[in-house]
């Protein structure tokens, strides 16, 4: 039986051959509003302090205004924000997400009515 | 700069936990459509036989009726070519992927304009 949810889409924007923009980068976004801690952001993706960092600072250099601020002191190092750079790109992200979902709306459906039983 | 080039989209449509349909599956059905060939298909793209065996099969299961027809005999084993389910899906995960573009134009543009100078 096909699924009952309508499927889903995760979309990388692939802006050259260097740069792209993909649901990783979006979660840990969202993430870093949400908690205010890139850490706690990516700890909740599974993700290592590491990797976290590196992909903010990945993100910082690819766009001409940085998308995440970082706020110093205190005892684990202060804390993490969004700019409005940053909430501004989420957003358009998000908007190209739910822009495809409803302009392919009819061929997800059709696609999934193809799908076998399970 | 930005690039010049307008931003591409790698789309993976995700039906359920264990099925999905992303930018590997449709290039190798485009693959196999042009050379008649499930391993020239995957030389094609930097992928072993096995895997590009595999990820056939893996279609096959997903859908109802097949995607991918292998003819037996020769030197070769034969080849293989789309089903007319399998054109239609291909075509349809394209559907989704222009329309995607095409309703996300103007935020895909905005966030274009965003990157920094490289």
């Amino acid at each position: 039986m096909p699924p009952a949810a309508p499927p889903r889409l995760r979309i990388r924007i692939v802006f050259d051959e260097a740069r792209f923009f993909g649901p990783g980068k979006a979660d840990l976004l969202a993430g870093i509003a949400r908690t205010g801690s890139i850490a706690a952001a990516g700890r909740d993706m599974g993700m290592s302090y590491k990797r976290a960092w590196d992909l903010v600072q990945a993100m910082n250099a690819m766009f001409a205004s940085p998308l995440v601020a970082m706020a110093r002191g205190g005892a684990k190092g202060g804390g993490a924000t969004l700019t409005s750079e940053g909430e501004r790109v989420l957003a358009l992200y998000h908007l190209v997400q739910d822009a495809a979902l409803d302009a392919g709306g009819a061929a997800l459906q059709e696609l999934s009515a193809k799908l076998s039983d399970i």
